[in-house]
């Protein structure tokens, strides 16, 4: 029953398996051997070990630092929660951040309206904010917010500081969200956002959330880079 | 306060976005208009047009079916759950299956030694499968499961169908499980097994499951065509 696409072993692919085995032995920030001295020691090619690397790097177990390569620190795992971005990062011991993108009334398109029970074209606040966990870029989050609940945003938030607080300190209770993963690769606009090229893989996550009312919040569609980014959730019920 | 980045929007990616508003009028399994046909109504360069429709492959909207490009039907969306992947896609409306890739003993790693409370090196049994949906080739799934349990399967279970099945049969009730979602570029060997490029975003998912007494049932590590499949959640309890 063996297949034989099994068989299908690229040479670049057991050198970054033999790389791998390098890092194991590295700290966070060491440098990486040279492309030379590891095509040297494996008797490749450049251009094989070149390959590797770029794979290790999309991976996020490497990565640039002014003109050579360090290993990477390990991913920031956040939790599939209704818990903020900033609870997330503070519990991994990394320093949360946010810059300002755009902040401004829109009309709603039609997933948006639909998911926050409004008319078509109904103006709602979107909020876009690229995420920094100790100052590096991992996210860009974008939110849509109902004007009716949340137009005093405009008047006493901070939006470099954790959106849900504000939610709460407005007497709003998130109650429950539906959150769908996804993998997409980023677009040019959000690659140049988060500091990646069009090639690296992003987790597109979508997110409406409701109060205890059942009561739409929020809709929120957020990309996070594939190689500094995990989530983690606990699943229970055999159901 | 908006970030110049913002304004790097590229030929290609508007082209995409005239061209997804033509997908969202066709139906699945509707060809796509050719190359040539969409370069002259957008007046832009074939190779403009050739870089959208590869983003949109990507993404999973278009396919390629024999000489030409039709519309895909919508993703796989699979709950991060307990339930097997059979109930999943059956509540979609998929008929799933599986190949058999490996079913053999072998030697511990330390991670899933770890996972199973193992002593490393100690044989487990190790399935891995490549999951279907209506016969495509969808996910690739690796299990680890502890042979002092389970090496009755050996002898009593079909491994394209359920393993949920079969370990609640032997019974065995799944009672908790922890899940990290990643998401990689596929291996030469698993680009290989599920059909698709070394280029196409998959996402990876890590599973341990326990049993009622917390005893562990499983390691999973499988990964999923970002084209074609998303998982869904809920999520409660703002904490």
């Amino acid at each position: 029953m063996r297949s034989t696409e099994t068989t299908r072993f690229s040479k670049a692919y057991q050198v970054r398996t033999e790389i791998e085995a390098i890092l194991d032995e590295l700290a966070t920030d060491d440098p990486v051997p040279s492309e030379r001295e590891l095509a040297g020691r494996f008797g490749v090619a450049r251009e094989t070990v070149r390959q590797a690397l770029r794979e290790l790097l999309v991976a996020g177990r490497i990565r640039r630092r002014g003109r050579g390569t360090v290993v990477s620190r390990p991913k920031l795992v956040q939790p599939l929660s209704l818990r903020s971005y900033t609870e997330g990062a503070i519990s991994q011991g990394r320093v949360p951040g946010r810059i300002l993108v755009t902040w401004a009334d829109e009309p709603a398109d039609e997933d948006t309206a639909d998911a926050l029970a409004l008319a078509p074209q109904t103006p709602v606040m979107h909020l876009e904010r690229v995420l920094l966990a100790d100052g590096e870029r991992i996210g860009l989050e974008s939110t849509y917010l109902p004007l009716h609940r949340f137009a005093h945003l405009y008047a006493d938030y901070d939006p470099t500081t954790s959106l849900y607080a504000a939610i709460r300190r407005s007497g709003t209770a998130l109650a429950r969200a539906s959150e769908r993963v996804e993998t997409v690769l980023a677009t040019p606009r959000e690659a140049g956002l988060l500091e990646c090229t069009t090639a690296l893989p992003v987790l597109l996550l979508h997110r409406r959330s409701v109060d205890a009312a059942g009561e739409p919040v929020e809709r929120v569609r957020s990309l996070y880079r594939g190689d500094r980014v995990a989530f983690d959730t606990v699943l229970t019920d055999a159901g």
